[in-house]
């Protein structure tokens, strides 16, 4: 199966922020922002495996800028790395002023899709070859985030984590 | 004011088909589509003026290809000509192959939307300096298309539409 | 198959505007609209040929007039002309006054809908038999779009278009 | 205030059974269709008063026939009778079979309304001249409708209503 | 079968009024609360028979208070008392003050579901055994509007039901 | 400020899976469970701060159970540690089987709030003093994934995590 790169899997999804989706702050939801984060990564996932692909996991995401009611939100979405049958998708998220044009980064996220067959099993996924300086600091970093999802969920030895336990030391 | 280029007002919304837009054939609802395709024309218009943009007319859309649940739905929108106040708005729709990842024309709509301030009067716009073949091609179009649709609403007497009347002749 | 009255098919849409409905100017989406339209289209296709029926096309829509949150609009839809597996269907969309209780058109639109079976094959539709003076003029008008439509998309030559040059010279 | 006829606050709603609306048997979820007459109530109350309307209660509604998904429901709301600042509406629902054209009541409810300022505060209404013997049955059924309302509420001694206690007798 | 508590079937449903769920006094809508109350009981009566359920009818509903945009409301379902395969669900909404803490009764409301297999046939469900107080205030209760629920629907003669004629003699 | 018991601001979301939530597989959406966990955690931080809160961040969430159409979900969200200003929220999910009634944990995750007054500032928040086991071990856990949260962010240097390295070392 032959690599691809992260361009190949680009996702782009501008769309508004309608007034069904605001808090009393007339913000955007935090719930319908990782929903709409949900939906692009999802078809980032499929575009680099051609399958069918389901949410594994969120990554930890932080809200830093509110997002004002009517504001034109861009979410893009590319596969960062994959591994046996799942794909980490990095995600970032810009608002746009309406009057300048300027656009500035309001989010980052990174979810986790894993590719499965029509049963629901998963099956093997085109591994990834990063081009750009951002996509391959992504896609070392990728694997300590791994390391670290592993240990918190039980399943590695933090010992074991050896990307992730050299931060600490 | 300067002119600007097509690609400066370039959106593109890529989202899935959702079980809640779904005919009895399980296939897209028109009326979903051209909501679609409203959102994503009227970002494209704004990014164009920088102003508050609201829909002005539809031209005609035609329905070729069925969109089936699940499909991942790419609409691509950006402004082809400006008028005084008001700016035509061509989009393309495409649809992709999960397994072979071939896209495909499933729709071209033509939206109008006009530049309007807080209180809801139209303002002027900045012209619009086409670049590719299809875009210089688009361009000429829509001014027989602004005849048409001037014509069709009574407000243009056709023998004066010189650029539609040489089409029948 | 017998003919039908454009009354037999009517169908009307009486709803509120409801807040997730509308833009930043308080009024109501263009795509809204044109979502709604499309169901109460489908409907009256549907009791005119008792078939599934598909949006096939929409002709130009103008939005004349904004339609405000909270407002009470009202659609409807009937059946102007049927060709062998097509319907024009002509819609009216009236807004009323709540303290007066008087109404004004907002907007016309006229979308056209294809009989299907339930694999999607195309099938015949009783043809229309126009009464009123409105439906009269509404029937006659159908040839010519029918014509405008097909020489748009490139599948009549505007010579042949006869109906449509009449208009012109 | 000059009393107003049913038929000039008659409010129809038809609309189709969408996907998202439906439970596990894919038929009308009983809940949505409460909704649904709630709004088309809630404009027919409207009418009659030209005064902002709210839901005061719902009277015994019995779901009797399945509607399914993809189904036509017609919503008929009217006006059956006014109290002081309070309207009985009656609702007729009605589907109808694709093939045949057929149309059946799936169901009827009796919702009360209030009419409202501003503020909130309740105003008066306009009473009610039935024409129909519907009509007439319905304006006088409303005062026990009433009565036993206001003794399930605990605000009428049952000795007292004089209407609903003759049924008993 | 063995009989129930009205406990086991207890269905608690916290949720915020969301902007799109609101009407023009930015309160919650009739029909929204009548359609979230909907989906808490067919929880409660699912818990309670274990089958799948639907809506056979709704009681007199009062909305006494207003439900303001943004609101905390808490919808508790709970089985009160079962017949052969229908089961009577008294719901119990609140509301309470953001700064205060205090929760206030905003609305009660009694549903009635039946039991149904995946043929939609009805199935017999396991009796109530009252524990508190207003458990068995409420159970007792059931039985009169079952009496009151078949006269109204012309199903028991009105001399024949006893419990509800005690109340008028 | 008086400390409070992580019951407290115990949030209890019941509610089932509608079609229009589903993906191609028939089983929720990733998307639409973090919505639905953030508005119950955004509950939960109110209940807890009695003030408007908003989502800050999202920790790990991973999706180790599909949860299927018509399924009734059970989201429980209490606050489990609270900062100066910001609350980390612990969620748990929960799916009951229809026919044996068993539950069963289908996810967990961990979402931090911040409070704020109305134009947006952060405000003080009372403390939490854990009560059960499992209580105390998620408020010693939160110090961690605070630091953790902090090292991500670069805001903290990975020598100063003093709970978090201990882990590795």
């Amino acid at each position: 199966m032959q690599a691809k790169f992260p361009s190949e899997s680009l996702t782009v999804l501008t769309d508004l922020v309608l007034p069904s989706e605001t808090n009393p702050l007339n913000n955007l939801f935090g719930g319908e922002l990782l929903a709409r984060m949900d939906r692009a990564a999802s078809i980032a996932a499929r575009r680099h495996s051609r399958r069918i692909t389901v949410t594994a996991s969120v990554n930890h995401v932080a809200f830093n800028r509110a997002i004002p009611l009517g504001s034109v939100v861009t979410v893009e979405a590319k596969v960062s790395r994959a591994f046996s049958s799942s794909m980490e998708i990095y995600i970032d998220v810009w608002i746009e002023d309406r009057e300048s044009g300027i656009k500035t980064k309001a989010n980052e996220a990174i979810y986790t899709f894993v590719a499965v067959d029509e049963t629901g099993r998963p099956v093997e996924v085109p591994q990834i070859t990063p081009q750009t300086e951002e996509e391959k600091s992504r896609y070392d970093a990728a694997l300590r985030r791994k390391q670290l999802s592993l240990v918190l969920a039980g399943k590695m030895n933090p010992q074991d984590a050896t990307e992730l336990k050299a931060l600490f030391l």
